[in-house]
């Protein structure tokens, strides 16, 4: 691919991003689309929709979302998206500032090096060929490569203070949080599991007798879990008869009384029986009161009067045999996944090793169409094998979209499929909470990305008519070094078509706005089903963040046209992210920037590898004196990560307990205990349908 | 080597076996030995040392400790040698069990397979190759491979099962362990590092305000540590020069009262004044106390009036600064390792890396001396590359010996070396226990073992010209498979060599023997300097007996010839080691059986290794139906230790919280506590000369 087809792929792709940004900025003023652009608001104000007057201006794109998320501040946000939103926003604006470096750095120093690294004729720029411009181009033990590593010192010393500090001043947010959800019913509540079984007594009695025993000064009170998987669809098939048992009575009561009422007494008062509505609801929960004590669980939420025996009891060993009263953190009551809390504990080792499989067989399927996406890029072999393609690839438009923009959109096609899959997975490991289940498939999808976007890309287009991926496990360095950089043109397309346009699709919700549409004016139905519902999925955005910054890092040195385009995608996802937070998203759990170590490990990974690849770069090209170089600094990045992870990491993994005393101190002196143990009683809700009954907590 | 090879080298390992046995049995009725076979004894009883009466049976060898060792209970074994021994003679007994089951099978039903595997004609045994016995000489796709896969699923069964049951009793043990030392002071204290620092505060004010405002109810009092390295060696110049001046004085007293005292009268006085004990040790004492309030550092015991709020303090995060106040459970006072527990906590992250990478580099480095007795067996090559040498290499006699029994000879001779470099590795990395330092040095040599014994000799048997250790990542098991089988007949030679002659140097302990002799015979000196201090060198016992497991298992499929050596081996060291820790090793500290987990992986690593190479083999012998199936037997052995991982290590890890409530009831309940607090005050001496002013806690 030369310049020109790289340039074919971004006028593209500019043109459909202002294409769908102006489309944006129309769509989201009309009225009948608040429900798709404004969940947000809709949900926490509950306003009453104005139906707007039909005005010229609601018809001409206009930049004032943009301004508006640009100008909102760091407590807006977090305001609005909690914590979780904040530190991904921190992980977006963190990559913008470094390639910002980066790019200076590469363009002005790197580039031209590259540029005029060989003795040779240059051509007329558009029509001069992208490997021009890479590292390839500079020839064996030039002196030049020190300018080489020198950039890549700056980049990897920057990355590192950028990264402390964000660090720091995350974990300051965390502490802040801590602090400042000091109302959360989350902190005086543990999840016990695997309470042993007993013949003579119900669990619940077995989890008060131990918790009066051995914490008799801390403890309140519990609320057992029960089997979801059959109770609650009882309850719920009961619920909905009875709502659709009352909607009828109530109409055939208008009927009756319009039409039949003259005709019998006694119709309607059989149906007034049924809709009265506390007769009713005291019969369904007597039968299920008495239901219910067969179907407990061996899982308990435990109630203490402090939060600091909870987080003590939620520590440690608490049995001698220790598949018996595990204890966690509970998490927030929006964040509970009931339907997980039943499961036998002895079972989840077993469901986490089979998902851990599972996803790993995923990973090692999705070669195939990898390999295919693969060979679009290399034309010659295509047409070796199938001659009759040799006309249509003649034509040079074709062949510039299908090498500079097909690859990439049947791979991104490929790609939709694996955030859902790999949710399913954490759902089947059986998290506590929603928030750790999208956690978990956050790391899976990470991992995948990483592994087959970037790594099985650049191994298979290296050895695309061999099967075996890794062939040597020697001088990986060498092997990176001469692997990577062939793929660069790839990933220049890949940040183009599946960064550029996974923005676009973000702030366009195309999804939601079919449902919408298709809702309202086919359905005519003025009843959204999903308002207020949409949290931000952190399991797709996050690993995409991250992916984009990993290829950042890694082709900085090796192919620094990449930059510009990754800046661009930056400060894009910068606007874009902030608009969705403050409008559609709505937070309802969240893990508290608990996504950050996640992110920090992963740029720390970039920058080793960038620096690894260089290494063996360098060590290709014969300067073996600045390949040694570089030893230090991936020494010192390392030792780096390790002195974060001591300094920072506990904070992401325990509430520390001084803190949790200060706060309990404060809060027994201001008398607030009492309403937060009254509280307790009632905020954790198996069946949020029928509240009064199940949640009745036992003393 | 043919089998007549073996023999010799059975036969010289025997006839020294024997003649040690028989040696240390007459040895050990010596009176003037007593110190070196008996230590234990010694330290215990304090027993007057009987001058034995010269007789005839004194010098006739008997089996009498062999049946005292043989009729050692498993109380006797608790009460000499702690859990820990129990732990390490359990892992000999249950490798005895495994490999009488696995001889069983695979001489019975391998070994007559192996040897007419093939078609061909056999000649007179003792000058058969050994090769015959291996798995290689059955020929490829022969139904006999199915037996093989039978054995394997026998052995790998059984393995499991027993080790089940270990780790049940162990776990069992454990418990009753910590049961029993309810008068352990260490379970009322921890160790707080991180104290931070502050100009105005000494850091044991700081300690006692953190205590008494987040503890106050559970915090009994501290003590603080003191900078050793400087402190230390001037307490104990101090205490040795007072100790020199004191037997000078009285010596001199002696010698002036009858030479000199006529002369003149104030030299007797002047000395008399250094030599009146308590006013001098109480100048030295004021002169402490007033220096070591200088000298405190970040580190202090806390000690707290119940078990479980020691626990819960040592637990969790502190403080919202990750690297302050960082707490453990104290180590037992004899076993803590004060020279540690003065190194600044930030400074450990920085010493755990440094002895990582150095513990690797030795691993390295060690390749040269295992190539070197690797090129021994090649006699060829020798032949080839040193010409010269052909006259002598035609004698036979030297031809076994040279590859019978020099190669393990020297590499036994190197591998000595290894322990007390680990050892120091382990000191440099600041563990505050001994035990805790002796079992890091544990793991280390058992890395270190492995990697150089078994991966290097193997691989470097089939890699002998080329230097690329590793040279292909795919298809491991066809590598190690094609590999292992080679090396059958140097580990033979290495257990009767290594194995034997381990145990041999071990009953007889060389060493302490000259040491003994040298002291008693030669300086005429009756004070035993090593009298009672000699603790059980777990670091290097313990790896040796997991080696030769490790070695057991991976070679009873393919050259089932190594298992009557490896049994005779193991029965052997069963006495040995039961003799040893009856009479001479003195248990001062102890882990509490926490080497037992370690044991536990390496049985499972080595099955799991033996059932990929045999998958390897049966590939090997083109019978992919046989290779399939141990597939199965490596996922279940998989899923059984992470079962076991999850069931019963966590009990090794933390103490559970119900024993320890339950303990600390019992001992309010019996007015105990009081006693213990006393002793609190008291027994952590860091000091052990100045022991009155420094161990003096603060209430």
């Amino acid at each position: 691919m030369d310049i020109s087809g790289l340039l074919t792929s971004a006028g593209i792709n500019t043109g459909l991003c202002l294409v769908f940004f102006s489309l944006y900025s129309v769509l989201s003023k009309q009225p009948s689309n608040e429900s798709v652009y404004f969940g947000q608001r809709l949900a926490q104000l509950r306003l009453k929709r104005r139906r707007g007057r039909l005005s010229f201006d609601r018809f001409v794109p206009s930049p004032s979302w943009i301004v508006k998320a640009w100008e909102a501040s760091e407590e807006e946000i977090l305001a609005c998206g909690g914590l979780d939103a904040l530190v991904f926003l921190r992980m977006v604006v963190f990559s913008c500032r470094i390639f910002s470096i980066a790019a200076i750095i590469c363009i002005f120093l790197v580039l031209p090096l590259n540029y005029f690294g060989k003795e040779m004729r240059h051509r007329y720029i558009p029509s001069e060929s992208l490997e021009v411009f890479t590292i390839g181009n500079v020839k064996e033990g030039s002196r030049w490569l020190w300018a080489h590593c020198f950039a890549l010192y700056i980049i990897s010393c920057s990355a590192c203070v950028l990264l402390y500090f964000e660090y720091k001043n995350i974990t300051r947010m965390r502490l802040a949080h801590i602090i400042g959800s000091s109302l959360s019913p989350s902190q005086f509540t543990i999840l016990v599991r695997g309470i042993p079984w007993s013949p003579e007594e119900s669990y619940s009695e077995i989890v008060r007798k131990f918790y009066t025993n051995y914490y008799a000064t801390s403890y309140l009170s519990h609320q057992i879990v029960y089997r979801s998987g059959t109770v609650q669809k009882i309850m719920s098939d009961a619920a909905k008869m009875y709502e659709m048992i009352k909607c009828t009575s109530t109409e055939q009561n208008f009927g009756s009384r319009l039409i039949r009422c003259g005709l019998c007494g006694g119709t309607t008062h059989s149906f007034k029986v049924l809709a009265s509505e506390p007769e009713s609801v005291q019969r369904q929960n007597d039968f299920t009161e008495s239901d219910l004590k067969e179907k407990e669980c061996g899982a308990a939420l435990v109630f203490f009067r402090t939060r600091y025996a909870a987080v003590i009891a939620s520590q440690g060993l608490q049995s001698s045999n220790p598949m018996l009263w595990v204890t966690d953190l509970a998490p927030e009551p929006h964040d509970v996944y009931w339907k997980n809390l039943s499961i036998p504990y002895r079972q989840l080792w077993i469901r986490r090793i089979t998902t851990l499989l599972a996803s790993i067989g995923l990973m090692i399927l999705f070669v195939i169409p990898v390999g295919f996406v693969q060979s679009l890029l290399h034309l010659e072999e295509i047409q070796k094998k199938f001659p009759f393609l040799r006309g249509v690839l003649k034509n040079k438009v074709i062949v510039r979209v299908v090498t500079g923009y097909l690859p990439s959109v049947i791979l991104m096609l490929f790609l939709y499929a694996v955030p859902p899959a790999m949710m399913l997975f954490s759902t089947i490991e059986g998290p506590i909470s929603r928030s750790g289940r999208k956690k978990s498939a956050c790391f899976k999808v990470l991992y995948f990305l990483i592994w087959n976007v970037f790594f099985v890309n650049v191994l298979s287009g290296t050895a695309i008519e061999r099967l075996v991926v890794v062939s040597s496990a020697k001088d990986v360095a060498a092997q990176l070094a001469t692997a990577v950089p062939k793929q660069a043109t790839f990933f220049m397309t890949y940040v183009l078509t599946s960064g550029w346009a996974s923005l676009s699709s973000e702030i366009m919700q195309p999804y939601m706005l079919l449902c919408n549409f298709f809702n309202k004016f086919i359905l005519r139905n003025n009843n959204d089903p999903s308002n207020g519902t949409l949290s931000f999925p952190y399991h797709t955005e996050v690993p995409r963040v991250l992916l984009f910054g990993f290829l950042g890092f890694t082709y900085s040195l090796l192919a620094p046209l990449i930059l510009p385009f990754l800046l661009v995608y930056f400060f894009l996802a910068n606007l874009v992210y902030r608009n969705q937070i403050l409008n559609i998203y709505v937070t309802r759990y969240q893990t508290g920037g608990k996504f950050w170590p996640t992110m920090h490990y992963t740029t720390i990974f970039s920058l080793v590898l960038t620096q690894v690849i260089a290494m063996g770069v360098f060590g290709l090209k014969k300067s073996t004196v600045v390949s040694a170089f570089t030893v230090p600094l991936i020494i010192c990045t390392l030792l780096f990560n390790e002195y974060c992870r001591r300094r920072f990491h506990p904070i992401f993994k325990d509430n520390p307990a001084q803190v949790l005393i200060d706060m309990d101190r404060n809060d027994e002196q201001c008398g607030r205990m009492e309403e937060i143990y009254k509280q307790l009683q009632s905020v954790y809700c198996q069946f949020a349908s029928t509240s009064n009954a199940v949640c009745n907590t036992v003393p």
